[in-house]
This record gives C-alpha cells, sequence and structure tokens, in this order.
C-alpha cells in the first residue's frame, strides 16, 4: 500500500507507558480499594446490578500479578462515532494480551456491537495491528450503533462469547455503549457466561468524564484539529478584515468542544448551551450577545471576528425548545387544515396566525427561510427536525437583521459580512496526536489487565493525565459507580451521567473572566496544526480543559 | 503576548536558504541572458511596455556585487488573498536588506495596493519583523484588492514613491497583482521616478506558473491543510461506512488545488474544471460521473465515499453557462411581466415555459431550490449571482434524483446520504509549511537583490524547486515574458497568463491514469497535518503537482 510519509513515519511511534506498565504483565498487581456507590439511586441500582453493583475500584501497582496466566481469548468492539486514538486502544490490549501469553487471541467484532449479536468476527493478528498503530478512523473493524437491548440481543450476544470461548469483550465506546457495557456485564454473570465485559471512555464530545475519568479519548486530538482550524480563519479574519466567520462546532449536547477550542483560540465570540440554558437566554439574547460585539470592534473599524457556535446549542434556548414543541403539537392537532394550505407562503402565515405569546413573537423574528424550514422539514413522527437547522446560518440571518435595525437607528455604522462553518467530520479520524497515541495505549494495554484479573464491569482508567506518562495512574472503575437513573422513552434508566460544561469548573471560569477582553479587541490564539515531533511543550501539551481541570502537581 | 507553544516554537525556525544566497549580498553577482520576447502579442506588447520590454532574465551567482551599496529604501505591498508565506516574504526583504546595509528601511503600504496610493504606511522594524517569522496571515501590514489602473491613482503612487524615497517597491500578489506591478513599473520609467517596481508570485490557486515560475507561494501550505482535512474525511467515510461526502475546494477558476488534493488524498471521484469544459460535459455527464462510481462502490458493499469539487467548475460545465445567460437575457428583456408574477413558484414555471431547447430541459432537471436561487438571487445588474451556488449541494441534489431514477430502473440497490463541505479559509493563512517558509524567505531575499541591482519590471524567481533548498536557482524574470493580451471589459489589455490545469501536463495524466481504480475501490490516502519537525519527507516534500511537473533530477 502507498502510503503517507507521515502516516508512514506514525507506524514507528512508540506510545509512551505509564510507568506501572511497562515492565510487563507478570509485574503488574491490582489493588482493590473498599466497596464503592452510584452517584444518586442507589438502591434502584443496586437491585438492577446483584452483582456488579459496588465493586471496588481497582489500581494496578507494581507486584506481582496475582495468578499464573494461561492463554485468553478477547473481543474488541468500537461502537458510536470515531474518535482517534481508537486504534491505539486495540494495539494496546494486543500487545498486553500477547506480551501476557503470545498464545493469546484478539479477536474484533465487525461493524460495532452488531457484530458481537450476529458473530461477525475478524482475528486481527500482529500483521494487521502493525498497519493500524498510532492511526486515525475505526476502520479496523469498524464502527456502529447498534445498542444492545433485546432479551434476544442480550442471548445472541451470550450465545457468541460462549462459543467463541471470550475470556473477556472490550467495549471502546461513549456514555451509551459503556452503559450498555455495564448491562452486558451483569446479564453474563447471571447466566453464568464466563467472560468479563470491560469498557473504554471514548467521544471526542469530551462528555464522558467524572472523578475517575478525566478525559475521554479522542476530545484532545479532534480538539486540536478544529483548533488549528479555527486559528487559521481566525488570522485569515485579521488580515482580510472584511468577514466575520461563524464556526458551528460538533458536540450534540455537551460544549465542551467549544469550550476547549474558546480557550485555545480566543474568539470573539464563543456561545456555551449549558450557559444559555442556566440562564434562560432566548434567541433573541444570543444574538444580542454577538451584535454587542459586532457593534463595539465596528466602532474601533474591526468589521471582522469569529464565533463559535456548539452544535446543540438551538436545543438549549428554552424559547426555541418552547416554539418546537408548540410547532410540533399544532401540526398533529390541525394537520387536514394546514395541509390543505396551498402554499409555502400561505403555510407559514397559517402557522404565524395559530401561534401566540413568545412562540408568536419568536417564529415571526425568523428569517424566512428557517420559517419554512421548521414547517417542511419532519422526521416520520411529524416532528421539527432539529438537528436539521443550520445553527450558524440562523444566527448570521437573525444578526444580520439586528444590525440592520440597529444601523437604523444610527447604533451601528460598521460593514456585516459573514461566513458560515461547520467542523465535526475533519477531527474525528485525525491522526492521533502523542497524548492520545499514549493515553488510548494504556488504555488498551489497562483493559488487558483488567480482563487477565477476570474484573467485570469496569471502565479502563488512566488518570493524572496532566502529568507525564511516567506518572499516570491505570487501573479500573466499576461502571456502576458512574450511574444514575434517567427517564429515557417514559421509563427509568440506568445510565452513565453525561459531563455537560459545568458554570462553576476552572475551564468555563477561565473563559467567563477573559471574554469582554476578546469580544471587543482582537486577542486571536493560533495553534497551528498538530505535531508529532519537535518540542515537547508543542507535541505533548494536553487540553487546556484538562490543564485547568487537573492542574499538574508541583 | 500569550502565544501558542507551536506559534513560539515557529519563530525560531530558520529558512533554508539556496546556497548562492547564503553568503549574503557582497557575494552575490547578477548574470543577465539575452533579450527576451512576451509569449504572444509582441507587438502590441512591445508598444504598451516600450521600456520594460524585453528585459533579460537575471540569474543570481555567486561573484563579487558589481557596485558599492548604499542604503535603500523598500516598500512592500501584500495584494489579494491570503497564502501562507507572506510574512516570510517581507522577512527575508528585510534580511536582506538590513545584510546589504544596516541603514537601509523597509516600509510596509498598509492594506493592499491603496496603501501605496494613498500613502498609508509604517515601517517595519526588526522588532515587528521579528513577531511574524514563519507565521500565516498578511496582518503584518493587512492586504487589499485595490487596483492601480486610473492615471489619478498612478500619479498618486509616483508621487509617494517620490516622497518617501521609495528605492523599491516589491509587490506580492497574483497574475493580476503583478501585471499591476508591470504597469507601475513601466509608468515610473516613463515618470522618470527612480523606483523600480518587484513582483512576488503569491496566490494559493497555484495558476500563477510558467517555465520560469515553478510555483506560487501558498499553494504548498494551503493544499497540506486540505488534503490533512479531506483524508481525515476519507478515514471517516472509510470507518462509519455510510455517508459520501462532498467536498468543494477554494480556487476559483483553475483547478490545480483539486487536483493536488486528489493525488495526495486519492478520493473516489474528483473532478477537473478544465476537463469538463475541454470535454464539453453536461450537467447530466458530470453528474453521471459521480453516479458511476456510487452505483459501482453500493454494490461491492461500499455505500460510502469522497468527491471533491473544485469552487469555479459550474461555470465551465457548458450548458450550465449557456442556461445562465439566456436566464440573464431573459431577465433583462420580460422584466415587467416577469416581476407581475406574485410566488415563487408561478416564477419558476414562468421562467420554465420561457426557456426553449437544451436550457429548458436542463433548468426542469435542477432540484427546486436551485430553481429558486437563479431566479430570485441577482447582483445589482440584474444577474444571476453564480458564485453563490453551492455546487456541492446543488451536485448532491442532482446525484440523489439520478440515484432515484436508477433506483426505481433496478440499476442502483445502494443507500445515498450526503455531507457537504467547502475548505477554503481554512488554508490560507495556516503557518507556512517548511517549503513555503523555505521559498517565500528565498523570494523575499531575491526581491531585494534585483532591488539593490534596480532590476525594474521583474518577478521575483526561485527554481529547481524539487531539489534540495540549496540547490534551488535565484534571480528574477521580466514580467512582460509572461504577458499576452486578453479580451477584458471590451477591450484588449495586457495580462499574465493565467495557468489552467493542462490536460496533458503529468499531473493530470497521473491523476487520469488512477481514478478509475480510485472510483470503484478504496485507496484513500491518509496525508495528515502539515509537520515543521521531524524525518525530512514528511517535512519538506514538496506538493505532487510540483514533483511530477519538474521530477527531481538525479
Amino acid at each position: 500500500m502507498d502510503i503517507s510519509p507521515l502516516h508512514r513515519a506514525r507506524y514507528a511511534y512508540k506510545p509512551k507507558l505509564p510507568a506501572v506498565l511497562k515492565s510487563g504483565p507478570a509485574s503488574i498487581a491490582v489493588e482493590l480499594g473498599g466497596a464503592t456507590e452510584s452517584i444518586a439511586d442507589q438502591g434502584a441500582l443496586k437491585s438492577l446490578f446483584p452483582s456488579c453493583y459496588g465493586k471496588p475500584v481497582a489500581r494496578f501497582v507494581s507486584g506481582t500479578a496475582g495468578s499464573p496466566r494461561g492463554a485468553l481469548t478477547v473481543g474488541a468492539i468500537l461502537s458510536g462515532g470515531q474518535a482517534p486514538g481508537g486504534h491505539n486502544v486495540v494495539a494496546g490490549l494486543f500487545d498486553g494480551l500477547k506480551a501476557g501469553n503470545p498464545a493469546s487471541v484478539l479477536l474484533g467484532f465487525k461493524g460495532g456491537p452488531g457484530g458481537l449479536v450476529d458473530d461477525k468476527v475478524v482475528e486481527l493478528d500482529a500483521a494487521t495491528i502493525d498497519q493500524y498503530r498510532n492511526t486515525g478512523g475505526f476502520d479496523i473493524i469498524g464502527s456502529g450503533r447498534t445498542k444492545i437491548e433485546t432479551p434476544e440481543q442480550f442471548a445472541k450476544s451470550a450465545a457468541t462469547a460462549r462459543s467463541r470461548k471470550l475470556d473477556a469483550i472490550v467495549v471502546i465506546g461513549g456514555d451509551d455503549s459503556n452503559t450498555n457495557a455495564a448491562l452486558l456485564a451483569e446479564y453474563f454473570i447471571k447466566e453464568g457466561v464466563p467472560c468479563s465485559v470491560i469498557g473504554v471512555p471514548k467521544t471526542i464530545d469530551g462528555d464522558l468524564k467524572n472523578d475517575y475519568i478525566e478525559a475521554s479519548f479522542g476530545f484532545d486530538t479532534a480538539t486540536k484539529t478544529y483548533a488549528e482550524l479555527i486559528g487559521n480563519i481566525e488570522r485569515d479574519s485579521a488580515s482580510a478584515r472584511k468577514y466575520w466567520h461563524f464556526i458551528k462546532l460538533m458536540g450534540r449536547s455537551a460544549s465542551h468542544i467549544a469550550l476547549e477550542c474558546a480557550l485555545q483560540c480566543r474568539p470573539n465570540v464563543a456561545l456555551i448551551s449549558e450557559e444559555v440554558e442556566a440562564k434562560g437566554h432566548t434567541l433573541a439574547q444570543v444574538t444580542g450577545t454577538i451584535c454587542d460585539s459586532i457593534v463595539a470592534r465596528a466602532e474601533a473599524g474591526m468589521n471582522f471576528g469569529v464565533v463559535l457556535i456548539p452544535e446543540g446549542l438551538i436545543e438549549f434556548i428554552p424559547d426555541f425548545k418552547v416554539l418546537i414543541s408548540e410547532l410540533n403539537d399544532m401540526m398533529a392537532a390541525s394537520g387536514e387544515a394546514f395541509k390543505a394550505q396551498k402554499d409555502d407562503e400561505s403555510r407559514v402565515a397559517f402557522v404565524q396566525k395559530a401561534l401566540a405569546g413568545a412562540s408568536a413573537t419568536l417564529y415571526a423574528s425568523l428569517p424566512v427561510d428557517i420559517k419554512r424550514q421548521l414547517i417542511m422539514d419532519r422526521d416520520p413522527h411529524g416532528n421539527v427536525q432539529v438537528s436539521r437547522i443550520d445553527t450558524e446560518k440562523l444566527l448570521i440571518a437573525m444578526v444580520d437583521k439586528r444590525l440592520a435595525s440597529l444601523k437604523s437607528e444610527g447604533a451601528y455604522k460598521g460593514a456585516f459580512s459573514a461566513q458560515a462553518h461547520f467542523f465535526g467530520y475533519e477531527g474525528r479520524c485525525a491522526f492521533p496526536s502523542n497524548f492520545d497515541a499514549d493515553y488510548c495505549y494504556a488504555l488498551g494495554y489497562s483493559a488487558f489487565v483488567l480482563a487477565a484479573n477476570k474484573l467485570s464491569g469496569y471502565l479502563s482508567s488512566i488518570r493524572n493525565l496532566s502529568a507525564p506518562t511516567d506518572s499516570w495512574i491505570a487501573g479500573g472503575v466499576p461502571l456502576t459507580m458512574m450511574m444514575n437513573m434517567e427517564r429515557r422513552h417514559g421509563s427509568d434508566k440506568p445510565v452513565i451521567k453525561k459531563a455537560l460544561v459545568e458554570l462553576d469548573g476552572a475551564p468555563f471560569k477561565a473563559f467567563a473572566a477573559a471574554r469582554a477582553a476578546w469580544a471587543a479587541g482582537t486577542h486571536f490564539r493560533f495553534p497551528g496544526a498538530i505535531q508529532y515531533y519537535g518540542p515537547t511543550d508543542v507535541c505533548d501539551r494536553p487540553t487546556e480543559t484538562l490543564l485547568l481541570e487537573r492542574p499538574p502537581k508541583r
């Protein structure tokens, strides 16, 4: 295969391991803590997870491994959206297995959890693994979004585990996939399937995070890739001095990506969904925040700037949420009368008339394209497809309208011209940064140690991530410890709690303290492309979020 | 200023100079060749450029500089769109000037050529220059698109040159800006203004290229940035296996960027505007090219892929060009009857009825949004705003429609879901690659040598670019040598000929030979982020276009 020079060079990279994992499986002992509790709903979770609930935290220490090790058979699953470093988790798992016993076997389930259900499997040998070391993507075995939830799916998963004689299954996924891993672990114990289930915290969104999980893998590389592009656009904006760039960033619910990119790049405005929701900001207020910066900068002769927008923003704006829900109800109630309208214009008028109060005002304030989209673009259940709304373009249109009105009042004299961008797919499969390459390899290696010690229902855990690799702490955290009960589709379900941006957390506070200066002046910061070679502070620095949340110990 | 770690590290980079420039101004002699001719229209150009026409090519060689050097005052102008490396041209020029005589002064004209006309100037001292070495952007003095064309503008430029006692002006720009530089050089000689005018070949589009200019600066960095993103998206596509990504790439007329990115990344389809025009491909045929790949891949179970689209494509599709021109004529002719239509639907119907032949068929085949856009979105002259059409979205809609019809015929059984992207601003202000950092610094240094030797009407030229920096050839090429006469706005104008993709050139031929395999199979190549440190083949490799056009000598 004719691969790129960087691709070839990355094969040769040796991930840096925490000291405790360096000397090999025979020298790794497991230290278990006391019984644990879930973060909430202890009673309900205890009864749902009679076997897995309350297990101790596991920490790896130098020592002699407890028991003689036979060969293991382990199956790996890549679940959900791609995140840089997934291949290194697999490589770390493989190298651990082989170091433990050369006869051990690593299987890969193809196309996500569905591969386990349907027994679609491929053996991953050394030659295959070597083609994927330190590369991006999940293409080694593919990924998928199947959720194992029906009794039949659980039974089929157990059948695969039995027929393949699996000692462990490693699920590399986000909060949902790891919740699923916990259920599977419990099910296997109940059914007497002698197969551990171990999770690995993956997601570029950064929302799988808690006291024991300092960061999900992929967040580092993805945000560095987006920050490269944002910085380049900032520099373009400051050079051309004629455009406002509205940049939407992937990350459905949480705004960690937007916040990290803001800390990296210092744009003029960065919207944080969690703040908008907490403060109950209306769409008009959000528009106002942006316009304030535009007006102030125009007065200083700067008709340019950069705005960051988290992908999920629109669903966090309270008045917009109400409008959507009223539109859904209205369409369901007055379907026939609505259908009788003969063109777009009369449909828009019909809807406008049927709405009342704040929703009527909000709908009236929207650009015509969005008005149309809100009533025409429905999902199979007839609901508005909120995720299809181009929030960055909606905001540009709202800002444009507001500026025109400010101009007519004499309160704005600038020129406004905007460009819209959306970054997401650009960062999910980048070559992992050294941080993610090291972190993922250690996560995979630790998943092996958990498997070798027959620990089930655990999430592979590497901590002290803002310190040099050598001092990283490796172990496993019981999955139930991160869970609570949440209402999903009308019933209470056990779930790993999603970590949203905390408004009293250090990253948000650092941002909040600086943003007034960024909005008025030009404080752009240009991170540049991810570097894999060269000075340590350029190549191995973790995210600003991590450094602020876990300041390195002196 | 709190800058990023890479930003700080790049300050320390020392651009590699060609051997001939290494030992400083006192050891650089100029070797002049014989008289030259323009590429066409020699008579017309000779009469337009009585002083500058036919000057010899200049080559720098080791030797003793011809004359003792006094201090020089030189003014720099950044013209047109940003390209990575512009700051290094300024730095190379500055370092050359100061090495020649520490009393020399470098001025920067602010905001493009308009800064010369209006005498908006700033002195660039060592402290300022040091803040911009090896960085992207044009923000050191800003850029602009003013064209110096009226007698008044020429007179004001001359006045600035006189009052500032300029020995030379260095215009860093594309084909238009350098044409402008040639006119200015001629004007200054005619008017007895003792100021050389020297150009530097800049443009990410790569269309300022000929026998003496092997590449314009910025093309290397910009295409590497786009290729990073395209490769990441390819890997995402091959991992998720569910999306076709349609990626539009900046570059108005020429498709060099799309071609270079195709050679780097091996997408399933890359459209080349020059080929579409040469072969007279209709929009239906272009759609067919994409669908062929989609259908073939779907049969092999691959419902995913990547398509590259040059920004200017739509204007190269013959039947679309005819449609646009007929629409423009029609609107001008039947304005009142058209205005009488009361809504979008009747306007579309009105236009459909008024069209005939191929244009009627083409218009009928377009998605409704585009039909609407073509008649509603007009410039102040009432013409269709072709540049506003989202070609990538148009093609997705056309492909979707065609696939539905193929599906109904049983000729396609796959699933088609698409994502649209546009990359342009992301690459124009990246930190220059080592290649662009070195190339630009050498171009700037050479511009100084040309100025010191009182050569006017020249383009700074560095050749043998696919060889190691040491063997690069430095000198200057007379601007008139690259010119011909072209019809612009109804009259014949002298212009530097724009270099479009040549269908019998090595880069296109390499692409054409491989593309059938890329369309059917998955041969994606992942270049990764630009690296500034690390292995030479990773960090210093020039573009595939350059390597194919100028194969390194053995």
